[in-house]
């Protein structure tokens, strides 16, 4: 299934991708949310949908895509977990999952804007692969079990103020939850519908120049890794977003550096996943 | 005015504290949380308690206090905002203030459990302000224009796993969201009923012996300043919490070090808000 959500911002409402075409579900779910998945809401929305849901109302054209899933209660990033990103930064390969976390709302739709903060001179891109969480996950017993805790995968943007992240006094936060920087979706891929999350072909431009190229084979610490080894420290909960670290080819990395700029256009794709793009305006 | 928070965890309901006595307002309110404050919730509440509203229901006597506003969008908090702890602590008073999140779902009640993480050796305590949005705050002009935006104040305990927080690689995240690390209240107490919220003693003690003892006189960077500084990054959302900074005597500065252990009770106190008390538990 491929969970979508549309609509104004604050008004956003679920539906769902039915051969390429927006269904409106909001008739008979609340929301992609916290308290969809914690109630077996992936299990309900595949029954309904199998016994005759399938005429349901279109999304209209024009509608704004908002983010796939609701607000997250947290979004949990790693940052260097691509080898080859890590020597682009000039990081050592860490040892284990470095955490840090962005603001729940900066979590917007796949083809709002990116809003370039004032007096930012370094925003960055980073594609990654999103996670969201299908019910609660604590203290995990083993790498295996963390599978089952999963709803889906889609793509998400963890755009980023190196100046701010970097050289404005400790941590990275400052420079990780502006306003919009977390562009999310088009849609949540349940993850029965993936072969194989550990084998998909990631891509960002900038005005049509291919910057970053990777695939998730590279990741230092895998998906179920992260998800067992995060549920040692907290409680991952349902709804919950996890970005898993972005591949080479970020502006902070290269010869001279690039960042974005007012009307840059950014896009972004991941096998099966799908695309996203953003215009650069200012904030 | 002292907004209170009652009920089971996932149960909780509004509550107000007049006379000491704790009032239930779940018929006439439904949460102090980012939908009450941004609905101008607080000049409502007071125009209900002035017009009538005093023949308030009673929370039944055993009723759990529950963090005194519900669960915020964001969780913010300045490090090394005390000019001694950061002297403690080995660190350099910062040129601007340290920003770093803990989880929005480490936030409990005041009297609830500190849970000690599985694999803790130096879970650590930390008395500090907590400061509550009234209304959404982005790129604020002036210092002076950030106390429009503060509903209230209220004890935050920052509770952090030093190991975790400063060994385990990269950022201090992954000691700082810990399950139940975050107790706030037991009121928000609003901030017309403060007289100086910057001539506040502060103080916490570990099985009755005094740990730390401080003022918010001794801030680095004030309330206002941190807010209209954060304002200039992201927005502060209507009842999300800002966690000011900790003073000096926490674990981690004494010689030899001492942390929290199973049995342990901390109890925290800060001028005209109130007291926590915690045990500590195994997570």
């Amino acid at each position: 299934m491929k969970l979508i959500r549309f609509g104004n911002p604050g008004n956003e409402k679920p539906g769902i991708l039915l051969n390429g075409q927006r269904k409106d579900l909001s008739h008979v779910f609340h929301d992609w949310d916290n308290t969809f998945f914690r109630n077996n809401g992936l299990e309900k929305l595949r029954s309904f949908l199998e016994t005759g849901g399938t005429q349901l109302p279109d999304v209209e054209a024009d509608a704004r895509w908002a983010s796939c899933v609701a607000r997250p209660g947290k979004v949990l990033c790693i940052g260097l977990n691509y080898s080859d990103h890590a020597k682009e930064s000039n990081m050592a390969i860490p040892a284990e999952p470095i955490l840090f976390q962005k603001g729940a709302n900066t979590v917007v739709g796949p083809y709002d804007p990116i809003l370039i903060p004032r007096n930012s001179k370094k925003t960055d891109w980073e594609v990654e692969l999103g996670v969201v969480m299908s019910k609660d996950a604590r203290y995990l017993s083993t790498v295996k079990d963390a599978e089952s805790y999963i709803a889906g995968y889609c793509i998400s943007h963890d755009v980023s103020e190196r100046e701010f992240q970097l050289e404005r006094g400790g941590q990275w936060t400052k420079g990780k939850s502006c306003d919009n920087f977390n562009p999310l979706g088009p849609y949540l891929l349940t993850k029965d519908e993936i072969f194989n999350v550990h084998n998909l072909s990631m891509s960002l431009k900038v005005n049509g120049k291919r910057m970053q190229t990777g695939n998730t084979n590279a990741m230092i610490f895998d998906c179920h890794h992260l998800i067992h080894y995060l549920s040692q420290f907290m409680t991952l909960e349902a709804g919950d977003l996890i970005n898993t670290g972005t591949p080479p080819g970020v502006g902070l990395g290269m010869d001279p550096q690039q960042f974005l700029r007012e009307g840059d256009v950014v896009e972004l794709s991941i096998d099966e996943l799908g695309e996203q793009k953003q215009v650069c305006i200012p904030a």
